[in-house]
């Protein structure tokens, strides 16, 4: 079956995502959301601080793009909005000190990745490709010590499927040569389907319900889906 | 003469920086600034306002790296400092909406930009090289309507010789025969001297005090000055 999503034979290039694939970094943000929540609790109870946020988020997604920083934006703006301007300097310099800390917090990798990446990159071109900041990121990628293993770093805006079809013709790789990791079915896996490359998941425990898809699932979209990176050294070696 | 400076028979590739050489950007911070200024003139003079400012921009590099989101972030910091936290609500909301008409701010393309790139197009291969923030900038070259004539567009965190030499090499293209475009000596010029490319200064009226390199000249560096891109196309044809 060569065109069995299982078959991996002709893979010569990985490509991970970062944040909850190679490191965590939504409890990062649930945990400052939680700091967050607590300081406006006398004004509001948490859903509905947590949902405006939210909201803010989203509004501003098109002016901030992805990212702590405007992460750090929009709960100064919530703060304000749901204290009706009465939220004082200390409090918005406390949400401040509360994005500088998500920013230097020291990566904490995800089980397993460095021994996969130090296994695979013997024999296969190994990629990031990733959403966000781009200076985030490559400082994130600087402190995880991982960068050595990796040929190359792509940061794109958004992860669909013409920013994939870009990559792979910049890179000179043909979509069959091609296997995406990652942790997001609607950024890592399905974009990737759709320009005829391979696709394994790496479900996170905790998910953003912005990357949320709804009825995907490994059968009927042809990717493959492992519990930890630890499994992909197998999953590449056992390939018929 | 071959070697000189002035021959630039064997440049394919032309780069061009974003900020303050394709687009008005400096403008837009300045007028921004000024406008936080006088939201806190009640409390501090000028001078004193403005320094303040520029320490927490450096302060804060090392997290946010270049862009508006991180000057946003620097702005409300500032506030909060020179009020000694009595700064309100609506002030921090103010400094935000500033903040976010930079980021919606129509492109002013600056003189001579849309006929100079529609015109190299044909002969070169243009490439766009900026500093910053990915989103921001991948949006203002979008609204520019130049991005048909690019080829590639690199985002780096820092335009230094070994940034530019890994561009060249991912891209295939020798030193020879690259030429890098734009208004910082130190970020866009003496970097692309230092790995052997060609470079042409254009100098904008406002400097940012960070971007200034002391002592450096066209004549003992190396490198072309123009006052405008209009000039460009002569220069590449004037070749003896």
């Amino acid at each position: 079956m060569p065109n069995s999503p299982h078959d991996l034979r002709d893979i010569r290039t990985i490509a991970f995502d970062a944040d909850d694939t190679l490191w965590r970094h939504q409890d990062l943000f649930e945990g400052t959301q939680a700091r967050f929540v607590d300081l406006l609790r006398g004004f509001h109870d948490e859903d509905w601080i947590a949902g405006r946020l939210h909201e803010a988020e989203m509004r501003n997604l098109r002016l901030y793009g992805y990212g702590v920083k405007g992460f750090m934006l929009s709960m100064v703006e919530t703060a304000i909005e749901l204290t009706e301007g009465r939220i004082g300097g200390a409090e918005i310099q406390r949400i401040l000190d509360l994005g500088k800390t998500m920013l230097d917090h020291p990566i904490d990798l995800m089980p397993g990745v460095a021994e996969a990446l130090a296994q695979l990159a013997g024999t296969f071109e190994l990629m990031v490709i990733t959403k966000g900041d781009l200076f985030d990121q490559e400082t994130k990628l600087a402190r995880s010590a991982l960068g050595a293993h990796f040929k190359a770093v792509e940061v794109v805006s958004e992860k669909d499927a013409a920013a994939y079809a870009a990559i792979l013709k910049r890179h000179g790789i043909g979509p069959a040569h091609f296997l995406m990791v990652g942790n997001s079915l609607k950024s890592d896996v399905l974009p990737v389907l759709a320009v005829g490359g391979r696709a394994v998941h790496v479900p996170y425990e905790l998910q953003w319900s912005h990357d949320r898809v709804e009825g995907a699932s490994a059968a009927s979209h042809g990717y493959l889906e492992i519990a930890s990176l630890s499994e992909l050294p197998g999953l590449l070696a056992d390939t018929p």
